[in-house]
């Protein structure tokens, strides 16, 4: 894997807060509120968005907003802060807006700046212009007499040209005429993008966009970077925002833009495995949930029916009757089944292979079972699964992702004493260790 | 956006036509009747094709066809011309081929010329192959005295080094040892890409290649150009074609290959907005249009129903039952209804973010709201979304593509006034100014 | 088409075996039952695998058992031999081992060599990475005397990096400085791949990873190469794994890995034509072979339904009924009809064509017609498809597979012989000659 460079090896939720808003007593109220948030509300990493979130009108303000807030809260937020500033590939005026908003950032007179982490660039184009944002940070960096390459940079995916750009970004970023091995993060940004790729859908919503989504999370395995997607705007749909990140996880795109802190709630737990294990039957393009009841799984759906049937059963799958007998039926359903693992059993797992791993084993079987029961009818299901070396460090992640907020994040240790027990928590810490 | 050079920054329709068909009394006879094609049967780029629909004993005499047919008609044709020539990034002796048959077609003497609006390459290999293309272009506006860059190329992309060379256009194009500035379409080739990728499908009907539709459509993007999906085969099957390009809209990829007048007035309609809006139910994967009555929308499907129980309601979903008061019922619908604007709805969302905008605001909150109406039991939904600049932005592409039809196919304008009316054609022409 | 260089242009099977284990009497136990296959469980390329299935500690021994098995059956073996060795693209300790292991390997003492068709390079990282493998085996073939180049080198990819490093391949591959040309198979190692990306599923499942296989076909079209997908772990799971060959077919992918000689039977087979035609219907998302009675195609589903209604009929689709006269019948029914033609029936109709090109003609139609039953009524249905020059090169696929198998896999005669006939064989190698 390529090395990440960053405190942060993970982060799961990219916060945006508008940085002045007009007609308010107090135009900074947003970025107020925002950045006394903690534990599973605040973010990984708070983004003040002086960009699209803030008129153009009040950017100005926006700017000096960010300079007193964060210099008054900045040092008890639990997570990291980067600001997003204005940029754009096709105009060199909003890249020197940028610049001055930046510059306006980091002054040491303000007193935010030892609390920034980095700057967000959005709409860049080519790795050409990704290098210019990344000469203005190393000037901010001369000029105020920061460290060379300490302030972080991420980008906003939002064209045809910046999702190119990606591949060009491992040999690009370790030239030693820039300073790129600042970059950070890698943000899909599918409004702007879909305006950019000029789609059309008839309602008008999203695009799904799967291949940029793919191309952003190998960009980020590929340059040591973190995968980010964008804002999900449909703030009600709990469940959409849940599935979308199930799908993203799936691409190795681990973080994801919040828009309430509600939102930064489910996406903080989102990749965390969870509390405890559950059995799913997979029937046709349904999946079923089966309910714990006396350590047996009990199937509640309608798509499946089970009886016995002389020294036999009769399984009905939709309209397709089967008569199997008792080991045809426990191969069918071992292959509807499915088992989502708890933390508990991840952690199992994983000790149970580093334990054979040092006793000279390079492979065990891990075996699962459980007693499912359809109408009443009990069967018992088990299977072996193979762990090598490779199956370990694929299982790694959701624990190293752990381990990440466990070790940057102390003001959620509650909130994770809440989820797991004191003793998973300790065992999760070692493992891979 | 990258910048788009060329008169027409949309295409929606790519018509290819043999130019010499054996056994007729005039060989030129297809090119004849296409070349007097006008109003919705009219593509926006007409592609006489020297290659593929053409056998090749016949080619001499289809470049001679072109000349003719394009010098007596090609003044009144309201669509760009784009001749096919042969090429092949492995046979030179096909590349000089291609050159002879430009030669042919550009002529001055031959009167065809004038009309002519680039050419269509296929068959391309990596970037240096289209710079080879590029540089016999050159050449004839040199030998004949056109301007250098006003031919414009267009490519197939029917092959894994063509897929790759997308990706460097953007760089390759600007270069001052070549005129690729001229590029104009990017059009897959599906049957060839096909071939080239080695595919086996049962059937022998061809793979949907989502990535190469992705791919084409951000080196569009990337580059400034115009992308344009592959042949439809089945003609018969409206339906397909239809969806296929709704397929391809929700992927930036606004144009199509159409192999017949019919095919053509399909494609040409397809990206416009409706002329009314409606409204759809998603329930589970299908999706059902709702019949409008008395202001009304009225689901006539089964797989949902609808009881009044008490003071609640039974809402069934399938086989799933479920109790909700009028508030959860309410959302529960809105999570499954979705609204296809019209042209008249787009027109007036805009307009009124442009209003907001102009009185200092930067996102307003557009209400869409209606009566559903399942087995005779009433329910109001009603959602807000909101709009920034970004979703204005984006929702603009609809009518970019309307207003560039517009100005470029008066030919078209009984036909859009069939669609439309005067008054919101007016409007639509005035958004985004 | 990229030229291919190497005597095989299709793999279908790349079959690993643990070269060293432990505990064992013979610890090249695994490896020589392996090198005793032939026929249908003998794959295309046989993979002694001294990196994953072996253990660390084993691997020396591992190296030798390769020399010793080799040289005693390697020149009956009816493959190619590629053994893997050890590499990471992060560590040069690793680097050096897989050297050492090759060394071994080679030496022509051994009695190894000859039989020894390449490397499997695992691990690669960019395209620098790949090329320090090649000159470890430039170094091999000039200190053993063999001729530059004449060693193949295959890599697995599975990480993000080896990934985009596909697309620098065609360039960096003919440059003088290496050899790159050597280059073989593209293998897809999604395990690894999923921990490099970082990816998590709920239940640690494999995510699918389209975009990666698609950029591997690609980059298998573009540089020449043969793309392999990566194993299919549940080796129960027959059905899954062949609908797993049937979604890489269709991307071009043509190969996979086999853990066992049960997968290597099924994944020989895959990819040759059936032996005889059938019928399918697609009703909604699901596909129903029809079953041939009497030359009729009988349908036995229960999601449609058809009855005669006076002069017409009325069919049912799930809950949607239609009266359809009995033109708008058929032409419903070929709309969901789809023929999956054998080897008989793609060997009649690209002779056929073959005869059409030297007769003259560019294009002719191919009919295909059925009687199709429903509850009783039949229904003729008819359909035309044009074939043309591109059409014929992209069904020649398969057959340019099978001949490939059939000049290189002797041993698999009398199986094929087995699937058709000998008439069918002989048409087969001759088509397209």
């Amino acid at each position: 894997m390529v090395e990440r460079k960053h405190d942060r090896e993970f982060v799961r939720t990219f916060f945006t807060s508008p940085t002045a808003v007009q007609g308010e007593d107090d135009s900074a109220k947003m970025i107020r509120s925002a950045s006394q948030l903690s534990g599973m509300q605040a973010p990984d990493v708070w983004v003040p968005d002086n960009e699209d979130a803030t008129a153009p009108s009040m950017r100005e303000e926006g700017a000096e907003n960010i300079v007193e807030v964060v210099a008054e809260n900045g040092a008890d937020f639990p997570g990291e802060i980067h600001p997003r500033v204005v940029w754009h590939r096709d105009s060199p005026q909003t890249r020197y807006q940028g610049f001055q908003q930046m510059m306006t950032i980091m002054d040491p007179e303000g007193g935010a700046a030892e609390h920034i982490d980095g700057f967000v660039i959005p709409e860049v184009g080519g790795i050409d212009d990704w290098k210019k944002a990344d000469e203005f940070i190393t000037i901010i960096e001369n000029e105020y007499g920061y460290e060379e390459g300490s302030i972080k940079m991420s980008v906003i995916i939002e064209s045809g040209l910046s999702e190119l750009a990606m591949g060009d970004l491992p040999d690009e970023m370790v030239k030693r005429t820039n300073n790129m091995e600042r970059m950070f993060l890698l943000v899909d940004g599918e409004v702007d993008y879909t305006k950019d790729m000029r789609a059309i859908t008839p309602s008008g919503n999203l695009p799904p966009w799967p291949e940029l989504r793919h191309n952003t999370s190998r960009g980020a395995s590929a340059a040591g970077l973190i995968a980010v997607d964008g804002p999900y705007d449909d703030i009600r749909d709990v469940e959409g925002y849940r599935e979308r990140m199930k799908e993203n996880q799936a691409k190795g795109m681990l973080g994801i833009w919040s828009l309430t802190p509600g939102q930064v709630v489910e996406a903080n737990k989102s990749p965390l495995p969870p509390q405890s294990g559950s059995w799913l039957l997979n029937v046709g393009d349904q999946q079923v949930e089966l309910d714990e009841e006396d350590g047996r799984q009990v199937y509640r759906g309608d798509a499946l029916s089970l009886a016995e049937s002389g020294d036999g059963y009769v399984l009905t799958v939709g309209n397709d009757e089967r008569e199997l007998d008792e080991e045809e039926l426990s191969k069918e359903l071992l292959d509807m089944a499915e088992y989502i693992p708890s933390m508990n059993d991840i952690v199992d797992s994983m000790e149970e292979f580093e334990a054979a791993k040092e006793g000279g084993k390079g492979a065990i079987a891990m075996e699962r079972s459980a007693t499912i029961v359809i109408d009443g009818v009990e069967v018992d299901i088990s299977n072996d699964r193979m762990w090598d070396e490779a199956t370990y460090q694929a299982a790694m992640t959701p624990i190293s992702l752990f381990q990440d907020v466990y070790e940057n994040r102390p003001d959620q240790h509650e909130d994770l004493a809440d989820l797991y027990s004191e003793d998973i928590l300790e065992r999760a810490m070692n493992v891979g260790a």
